[in-house]
């Protein structure tokens, strides 16, 4: 069986994993340690996931802005568990000038900084300071702040997309007056986040709160989306953190009640980035490569004219040119549809395989006899193959026309269905005692895996300290990780198989990226 | 006469600069030394900017990319000129790891990097090594590339949008197989940011090439925008550069020709930056704050509702409610409509004088009589006063609302109008020798400008080297700086006013920002 990539999902997940990412041609590592580059179909898929997430943000009643880059250290020490528990791998720059040397650039030395400054790595403590400053009575409050920014974090070990010292978000920050608005804040996020991966991404996440050991730095409370990849593993898609006033006590943010006292603001922020991209490949592709909802497709119908260096190809490219313009003309998932003709000079077959491994969600072949009969010959993307055939079927093209939107919308749908009931299908309730999700998972098989296992859902007491951190270490033991407690919960049953006492609610385990 | 700002530009340009930010909440000043934050005002513009140039980019065949945030300190010395020429305020990072060290937070000495990462000041070199990786045959080419990004250098004395350290701009990058097409691509995207200027920002510009002296670092020809400020001043607004195979022979980007030779890429980059933002202040604002053209205006048409704490309130709301949705309805400069109803809590006159600070185009206040009569009272931004006097007028609300788009078309015609008047009435071309020139500007006066002289187009024999050198030291001495050689020229008569040769073509000199 010839795939259109050179390993599949069941030889190794990870090397599969990056034969999509070039395959697909989204991104690749750059000369610089940990940093990507994100090419124009990688990119294309980011612009479509900002636009959504964007409005989405802006009909919530938010306002963007834009903060500085650095942050001087200062700022990073000042809330004590964001500076104890945030890795402090960091970019730093220390100096503000090269000069030449024996015909060599180097840093200057005498430009050192007096204060080195850190690349952000998230903006609590300088959209904080900001705060302080604009924040005075309660009539400034609440304050609905996101930006769209780089951030660095330095990593050892990367992967394209779900591990990089670079890479893009979004982060929202707000202040409100009391710990209920800012409560009902973090949670309003947490559903955009949540709305956004099901019907954007088609990516079905569990919702629910993470565990005080997985708590951002500094916050009270910090929930999460978290998804299915096909090999088992969760993905944390993105949080949304209840801050208390841990952050406005460290930093000052102060404002005068409508009763004339001095109260300390609740703040939140809630972020999702550019690793949203490495769960769509990962719950999405397949062993031909990406499969795009086609809501986030840069092109969503991909026209690709069979030519032959003959006469009749003009008429095949007036025929192409008229349906690309047609389809364009039409509206779909609530957009103007994105149609392309891919006129470069290559094969016909080398272009098809090229979209089939981009994820284009629909290709339509157009060759001389179809263009003479006024029909298209359409390959689903989502349904390639029957068996080992590649499936494609002809349609009048007036009628293609007309069901374009409708398809479109199925394809989205169905990609959702497939990947709801493989999360659904894959989390197992039936183990109820900690020996036998061990005996379960095995013991740390290979570094990258092994056999898909799915998620654990275990009643769970809500163990802290160091009861908590033995839960951890025993977890560790098998690459198990807490992921989060599902929000939405009916009363528990049972007893928590870590400590033995009633569960006051349930946990999701899972190995994890 | 009462005016919304505590300085007028006649009183200190710079300083009402400064006061017209501040007054419509566009940027403040952050912790960290020349970097600024972009409040939601300013920022709003900037999208309504971003977007309509990323179409514009788009539409060019070009496609946006993503490339790294740091360079290493290696690429940055590639290319000699491109190192000789560019200032060396760059930020370095040279550390990857803070440490908790007495309870302090500090640089882990031991995190030094082998090799110092600069934070990007433009990305030749970055996106020069992936084109020279993407590029092998004749086939690839061209490339296209667009990027948004942030770029750091190190500035000393800052001033809000105009100079940070800091700043926001798309850097276009492009490869081709010959100095036609290259110089073509470099021209186009030069007409693409005139048009966008005239048309979007409604900001007249003359476009032309820079003299040898002021060409990018590396580049054999730079061509700018260049836009006339209300005290006289040039600001250079955007430049597209040829940088012919320079780059390219310095990291190696060559492609295999159709008849199998090894050649080398011509490429050309260009950018346009939030500079663009201090541009439309210093056009466009007056003496009570900002006048936004409405194609870049976060809010077109704000609505003030004048109530007063009675029941008639009520009314009053519902009728603003009903008017916004009718005008949000509405299309207006090819986009729908950007109405706002401003119902914080605050005094309706204070709103009012917050919105012209801010520039909206058109504020319409609403009182009881207003709505009870289904009329609205308005102010066009662009003619507030007439003498001291605010001008306001009745007009029944359907009346307006079918009008809303032609006065907002209106409203930036006539804003590009006056602009373009004072742009061409304050070009003197009659100054025909070096000291009429210096006798009409006078010696460096104060500091920040004196009084509006505006610009001088003078016949110009290209000098280069030694000659030009002593051109700009004459220049410098009143402070003036060649600006560009604007395109399309009739042939020139008489002679150059630095060589006494024969003129090859004419010249822009001014004051500058």
């Amino acid at each position: 069986m010839t795939r259109a990539l050179s390993i599949t999902r069941e030889q190794n997940f990870p090397e599969w994993y990056q034969a999509v990412v070039d395959g697909a041609d989204l991104a690749e590592t750059s000369p610089v340690r940990g940093c990507m580059i994100i090419k124009p179909w990688g990119w294309g898929i980011w612009e479509l996931i900002q636009a959504a997430l964007d409005r989405r943000i802006k009909e919530t009643g938010h306002e963007n802005a834009y903060f500085p880059l650095f942050i001087p250290l200062s700022f990073i020490a000042q809330e004590a568990s964001h500076v104890k528990g945030f890795a402090k791998e960091m970019a730093v720059v220390t100096h503000h000038r090269l000069k030449a040397l024996d015909g060599k650039l180097v840093v200057d030395p005498m430009s050192a900084l007096e204060e080195p400054l850190v690349v952000r790595p998230t903006s609590e403590t300088i959209i904080g300071d900001a705060f302080r400053r604009w924040i005075s009575s309660y009539r400034d409050l609440p304050i609905l702040m996101n930006q769209w920014a780089n951030v660095v974090r330095w990593e050892m070990r990367t992967r394209m997309f779900l591990r990089t010292s670079e890479f893009l978000w979004q982060e929202g920050h707000t202040a409100h007056a009391n710990e209920e608005e800012a409560m009902a804040e973090t949670l309003k996020m947490l559903g955009v986040y949540r709305e956004l991966a099901e019907n954007v991404l088609a990516l079905p996440v569990i919702v629910g709160e993470k565990p005080e050991n997985e708590r951002f730095p500094g916050a009270c409370n910090t929930f999460s989306i978290e998804a299915m990849m096909q090999d088992g593993k969760a993905l944390q898609a993105g949080t949304s953190h209840y801050l208390g006033t841990n952050f406005a006590k460290a930093q000052n943010i102060r404002f005068q009640s409508a009763t004339g006292d001095l109260e300390f603001c609740h703040t939140t922020s809630w972020g999702v980035s550019t690793r949203l991209i490495g769960g769509v490949i990962m719950t999405h592709g397949d062993d031909d490569g990406l499969r795009l909802p086609p809501a986030i497709a840069p092109k969503q119908i991909v026209i690709v004219p069979m030519l032959r260096e003959k006469p009749e190809d003009a008429q095949v490219l007036a025929f192409c040119e008229k349906l690309k313009a047609e389809l364009d003309a039409v509206h779909a998932l609530g957009a103007p549809l994105r149609a392309h003709l891919d006129k470069k000079a290559a094969r016909a077959a080398n272009k098809r395989w090229d979209w089939v491994r981009r994820g284009a969600p629909i290709i339509l072949e157009v060759g001389p006899r179809d263009a003479a009969s006024d029909a298209v010959t359409l390959i689903r993307r989502d349904r390639l193959r029957d068996g080992d055939k590649i499936v494609s079927t002809a349609a009048p093209r007036a009628e293609f026309l007309a069901r374009a939107p409708e398809l479109l919308a199925e394809i989205q749908n169905a990609l959702f269905q497939e990947a709801k009931s493989r999360l659904h299908a894959n989390i197992r309730s039936d183990l109820s005692t900690f020996e036998a999700i061990g005996a379960y998972f095995g013991a740390a098989c290979d570094e990258e895996g092994g056999a898909f296992k799915g998620w654990v859902r275990a009643p769970w007491a809500r163990p802290t300290g160091a009861e908590l951190d033995a839960v951890e270490t025993r977890l560790k033991e098998f690459k198990l990780t807490l992921r989060n407690i599902p929000l939405d919960q009916s009363p528990p049953t049972g007893v928590c198989i870590f400590t033995g006492r009633p569960a006051v609610e349930d946990i999701l385990i899972a190995r994890a990226y």
